[in-house]
C-alpha cells in the first residue's frame, strides 16, 4: 500500500465537488493518449482484467458473480440490470428516497414491468420492518430495488437491514450502488443480493463512458430473453463477452484504458477500506468546517454518507445560489445544486482525487465567498431545521 | 482551409484500419487531459457548440433539424432513433445487406415494433423499384430504414435512389449513416429523410463514447411517449437538453471534449467534401496497390465506399488470417476480419487520421507479410470470383 499523492488538477481546472464526473488523477487521463482497436487482443486483455478486478473487489463469495460492463452512463447500466433481471411477468418493489429511486421505477415502467414504489420522500431511509410488511402482503413481488447511497440527499441507506428483510422473504435484491461501490464494502457473505450496479466515474475514480453490473452468474444465465432493449440486454452483452472477449458493440476504449489505470491506483491505495476511509475523512473535515461556519447538514450524522453531503442554504437574504456557485468556481471548486423539493439546499461531494487538505481549502473558499457576498450568518431558516428534526424522529 | 498534418500515432501504437474506433489525432486525445463538471456552464457551452456544428454540417435545409447526442456506442443511438421515431403501432421496412441492417431489425423487434426486412444477402444493394413495389403492396409500413455504408461488406448503398422511392410513397426514411456522416454529404434539399444517425468515432475522427441523431424537429416533437426505453428515449433526451442545456444523465465529458477538437479539425480541413475526398484518395491508393499484389475486391468499383473495403483472402494454402493479422500488427497496422458468410475475406478501413502516403505503406506491409508467410499468389479462389460476378450481374 502507498499513500496517494494529491497533485492538484495539472491543467488548473476546478476540483469537481460533484459525485461523478469527479476529479480524476492526471495519470488516469493520460491513459487516454493512445487509440486501441476494440477487436485486438491487447484490448480484449484489458477488458478481461477490468472484469476480473471488479469481481475480486467483492471479496469472499465473489466467485458466484460475473461482471458485465455496459456502454453509456450509469443509468444505462441500471436500466440494463432491471430490464434483464426482472422478468416480463415479474414485479419489482423500488425503495425510493430521491431521484435515483424514482428513476429506477421509471426504467421499469418503460420496460413494462409491474412496479410498486415505497416512496420515503426526500431523505427518509427505508427500514427493514416496513419492507418485510410489504413483501408479506404482496407475494407477486419478485425483486426489491434499493439505492445504496442516494445522492439526491447524500443519505447512506441501511443496506444490511434491507437485505435481511428481502432475504427472509425469499425475494431477490438488486442494488444501485452507483456512487458507493469501491468505497463502501458489500460483502456477499454477509449481505445477500443478486446484482449490484455502478459506473466508471464514481469511487474507482475513472472517467465517464460506461457502467458495470456485478451479478450472480446463475441469475444472469436464467435471464436470457428477458430484456426489453437490444443495446441494454445484459445477458447478450455477457454472452458475447464470454464467447469472444469483446464488447458486443463499440466500447469506449479510452475510458476503459483510463479505468484500468484507476483500478491499479485503487489497489495501490489499499482497496475498498482505504478508499472509504479517505472519503470518510474528507466528509468529516468538510462537515466540521462547514458547521464551524454556521451551516447545518440536512441529515443527522448516522445517515451521512462518505460520498456527498447536503447543506441547507443560509437564511440570510444576501445569500443566493448562483453567486455562491460562481464565487466557489472562481476559487477552484465546482459545487452541486440541491435536489430537495421542500427547502433550498446545495450539495458538496467528497469523492474523487482529493484529501482532507483539499476539503479544508473548500471550507476556506466557502468562508471567503460568503464574505464577498455579504452573508454574515450561514444559519438555515428555522422552518428547515424544524422539518428536519421532525423527520429525524420519524426515521 | 489548411491541409492537415499526418503525424503518425505519437505513442507508437498501430494505425487502426478499422471503421471506428479509428486512429485519431494526438490533439483530439490531448483534449481529454482535464475534467469537466457536467452541470457547469463551460460544459453546457461545449454541448451547445457540438449540437450546432453537427446540424450545420447538413448544409442548406438544416434549420428543420435538431441534434440529439446520446451516450453509448453508435448502436445505442440507432436503437434510440428507431424506438423513439417508429411509433408503437407503426411498421418499419429495413433494407438489409449486412450485419448493421440485421441489427436495426433486431432493435425494432426488441422494442416490439412490426418489422419487415428486405434482405439482400451479404452485399447486394437495395434498389429503388423493389422498394417502391414493397411500399405499394403494404400500406401499413410507416418507416423505411436504410444503411448508408454497410461496413459488413463496405458497400455504399444508393441512398438518393432509396430516398426517392420512399418519398414518392409518402413514407419516412431513417438513415443509419454511422460510418459515412461527415465524409459523404446527405443534403436535405436533395434527399428527403426524417433522421440520420452517426457516432463520435467515425468520419469526424473523435473517440468512442456517444452517438448522435440529426432529426427533423417536428418529427421528434411528435414522438413524445413512443420510446420503449428510458435511457434510449430520444425525445426525453432532447427535451432536457432544450430546457437545461444539459445531458439527461452523465455525459462522457472527455469524449465530448475530444469530439469538439475533432469538429474544429474537420472544419479546418474543409468540411465534408475535403474529408470525403481524402478518404476516397485513401481507398484509391489502397485498392490500386492491393490489386497490384493480386488481391481482388468483393465489390465492383461503383459500389466501393470511401470508408472500408473488403478483399478476398488468397486461395494460396500458405495464407491464414491470424498470421496475416499478426504480421500486419507487427508492421503497425490493425486490420479487420471479414464478415461474409460464404467466402473468406478481410477488411481494410481507410477512415481516420491518415492519408494516401499511409495507405501506400499499408500495401507495402501487406506485401512483406505475404512474403514472410510464403504466400506467392494473392489471387482469390475461382469460386469466390465466380459468385461475385454472378451477383454483380444481379445488382
Amino acid at each position: 500500500m502507498q499513500m496517494p499523492t494529491f497533485e492538484p488538477p495539472r491543467l488548473g481546472e476546478p476540483y469537481l465537488l460533484t459525485p461523478g464526473p469527479l476529479t480524476t488523477s492526471y495519470e488516469v487521463k493520460e491513459a487516454m493518449l493512445r487509440d486501441w482497436g476494440s477487436w485486438d487482443g491487447d484490448f480484449r486483455a484489458m477488458t478481461a482484467e477490468l472484469r476480473a478486478r471488479l469481481v475480486a473487489m467483492l471479496g469472499e463469495g465473489s466467485d458466484a458473480f460475473t461482471c458485465v460492463p455496459m456502454q453509456g452512463s450509469g443509468s444505462f447500466s441500471v436500466e440494463a440490470m432491471l430490464g434483464t433481471l426482472v422478468p416480463k411477468h415479474g414485479k419489482a418493489l423500488v425503495l425510493a428516497n430521491g431521484a435515483y429511486g424514482q428513476r429506477a421505477a421509471d426504467s421499469l415502467r418503460y420496460a413494462v414491468r409491474a412496479v410498486e414504489v415505497l416512496d420515503k420522500g426526500d431523505y427518509l431511509p427505508p427500514r427493514g420492518p416496513e419492507i418485510a410488511a410489504i413483501l408479506a402482503a404482496d407475494p407477486a413481488i419478485t425483486h426489491v430495488v434499493a439505492i445504496h447511497c442516494e445522492t439526491s440527499s447524500g443519505i447512506l441507506n441501511p443496506i444490511p437491514e434491507i437485505a435481511q428483510a428481502v432475504e427472509a422473504a425469499g425475494r431477490a435484491l438488486l442494488i444501485d450502488s452507483m456512487s458507493a461501490f469501491g468505497a463502501i464494502p458489500l460483502p456477499p457473505t454477509q449481505i445477500r443480493y443478486q446484482a449490484i450496479v455502478s459506473s466508471a466515474n464514481k469511487c474507482i475514480e475513472g472517467v465517464p463512458g460506461f457502467g458495470f453490473v456485478l451479478v450472480r452468474t446463475d441469475a444472469l444465465e436464467a435471464a436470457k430473453g428477458n430484456a426489453h432493449s437490444l443495446a441494454l440486454d445484459l445477458y447478450a452483452q455477457w454472452a458475447t463477452m464470454e464467447k469472444t472477449g469483446q464488447w458486443r458493440y463499440t466500447p469506449p476504449t479510452h475510458a476503459v484504458a483510463a479505468f484500468l489505470t484507476a483500478l491499479h491506483a485503487h489497489e495501490a491505495e489499499g482497496g475498498v477500506p482505504a478508499r472509504g476511509a479517505r472519503y470518510a475523512a474528507n466528509r468529516d473535515t468538510l462537515v466540521a468546517g462547514m458547521r464551524g461556519l454556521g451551516f447545518e447538514t440536512l441529515l443527522e450524522d448516522r445517515w451521512l454518507s462518505p460520498i456527498i453531503t447536503t447543506f441547507f442554504c443560509p437564511a440570510d437574504p444576501a445569500f443566493a445560489f448562483q453567486p455562491f456557485y460562481d464565487g466557489m468556481k472562481a476559487r477552484g471548486f465546482i459545487i452541486y445544486p440541491g435536489k430537495l423539493t421542500e427547502v433550498d439546499s446545495f450539495r458538496l461531494g467528497h469523492i474523487g482525487r482529493m484529501d482532507s487538505a483539499v476539503m479544508a481549502r473548500v471550507v476556506q473558499a466557502v468562508a471567503e465567498t460568503l464574505a464577498d457576498m455579504g452573508v454574515t450568518d450561514a444559519t438555515p431558516p428555522a422552518a428547515a431545521l424544524e422539518e428536519r428534526n421532525k423527520q429525524a424522529e420519524a426515521a
